[in-house]
């Protein structure tokens, strides 16, 4: 009955400090750790046009993201000395290596977040496969999900 | 000085419901999100192999981890009728679709999460730039990184 475990996957070859590994994993996957970094891309940007290009974010959400981001070597920022003083961000080598990682996570959600909201949608309604999802989304509910 | 605001990145063009796409990415960046996606993989595995190869996870967040793929469609659970019961979990179509950005994460964070902590040695030092992050290697600290 004592079965032996089969160890699969990309973690099996991780060494004794995953949990650290872990906690990389858990800033960058953040969702505004994300978004800001694809949107810098390869381009530097001031603060508000940042603000502007990241849908939803709120300045106290930025400034925090930001200061992560240069704390962990992901980010610059560099003060210009003029008037008014100019605030300019920009990826790192480092955070330039995760833009494409970061990038088909957020393309990803964009392309798929329609699919994820019939598969709640069918789910809330207790029901699995079409027949479910069909009348989720026939009637008004607390389904959290987007008009389509 | 009203400057023109330059929208920049891939947000751009996303349509009204960004707000569900940023729950998505949420979701899909969640740490052990992103390892149990990268660990089913390809292959279907049984909820103790699941558990023994993502290392550090309980089983509580296995199970709430588990549930939100069903409910997302991103995982089927399939039980078999067998003594004793055998669960298999699998990714569908739509995870296995997200298989390979949430690997290039995870992947990353192993590759380069010594990097990171440097620059936290760093910036723990106050100082920028090599000079503080070498003080800060060479004396123990308050530094969250493994030693290496």
């Amino acid at each position: 009955m004592a079965a032996k475990r089969a160890i699969s996957g990309l973690c099996r070859d991780w060494p004794a400090e995953s949990a650290f590994i872990r906690e990389v994993l858990d800033r960058i996957g953040d969702k505004w750790t994300m978004l800001v970094v694809s949107t810098l891309g390869e381009q530097s940007l001031r603060y508000s046009d940042l603000h502007a290009s990241v849908p939803g974010i709120s300045q106290r959400m930025l400034t925090v993201t930001l200061k992560a981001l240069e704390r962990d070597g992901l980010v610059t920022r560099t003060a210009y000395a003029e008037v008014p003083p100019r605030v300019e961000y920009e990826l790192t080598d480092l955070g330039r290596s995760l833009g494409a990682a970061v990038r088909a996570m957020a393309v990803w959600a964009a392309a798929n977040h329609e699919a994820v909201a019939a598969s709640r949608a069918a789910h809330a309604d207790g029901g699995v496969g079409r027949e479910g999802a069909r009348r989720a989304r026939s009637r008004p509910g607390p389904v959290i999900a987007p008009a389509s």
